[in-house]
């Protein structure tokens, strides 16, 4: 996990999610524009690893892993605020997903007004 | 579920959460006053839904689940932005927690400094 991505608030590429046939009917109403809240099955995750160095700096003292956003906690998922791009079919593009190629997106939520709001 | 609860910007009860021993060393580092993002599985969900009336008002079109915060979705996760209140033991009190009792918590992570400078 060294080349592993750091957080979306970093800076993170444009990336391609495809959707199973049998949910894309959920995807019904989402268009380009939409800011959205993807959680991610960080499959390269220790799930045993309870502490780490916050952010894999061993300069900084080791900190639960509740306290940060390592890959590595015993039910590893990530959250992942992106903004939609486009779509081509069954595949939608979003900016600034920080995750490795493969990794499964397991849920797609929009952003509440009242998070806009809180901008 | 009908007296299922809303979304917590709607306004939520305090929670106690209990953690099981074996993950209890990943709380290390987390005081009464921080802000987290729980995960939950909402085990009451129905899957196999895709397709809701918003909030559940059938006065308001159909809509893909992906673009509502509905419980009913194929893998049912909700996030809930705490503040921790305080410990006792094992069990942490949190405020603003829209879950149903006993619903498990499967996650726990940090609010991130950029989404708190957004606000």
């Amino acid at each position: 996990m060294e080349s592993a991505p750091r957080q979306g608030d970093e800076g993170a590429p444009d990336a391609w999610i495809e959707f199973e046939p049998d949910v894309r009917d959920g995807l019904q109403g989402i268009e380009a524009g939409d800011e959205l809240v993807l959680l991610s099955w960080l499959d390269c995750a220790d799930r045993d690893v309870l502490v780490v160095h916050p952010r894999g700096d061993t300069s900084r003292p080791p900190a639960g892993v509740f306290t940060t956003r390592s890959h590595h906690r015993p039910n590893p998922i990530g959250l992942h605020r992106v903004e939609v791009l486009s779509f081509d079919g069954p595949r939608m593009k979003v900016d600034n997903l920080e995750a490795l190629d493969g990794t499964p997106i397991i849920d797609v939520k929009p952003v509440l007004s009242a998070e806009i709001s809180e901008r």
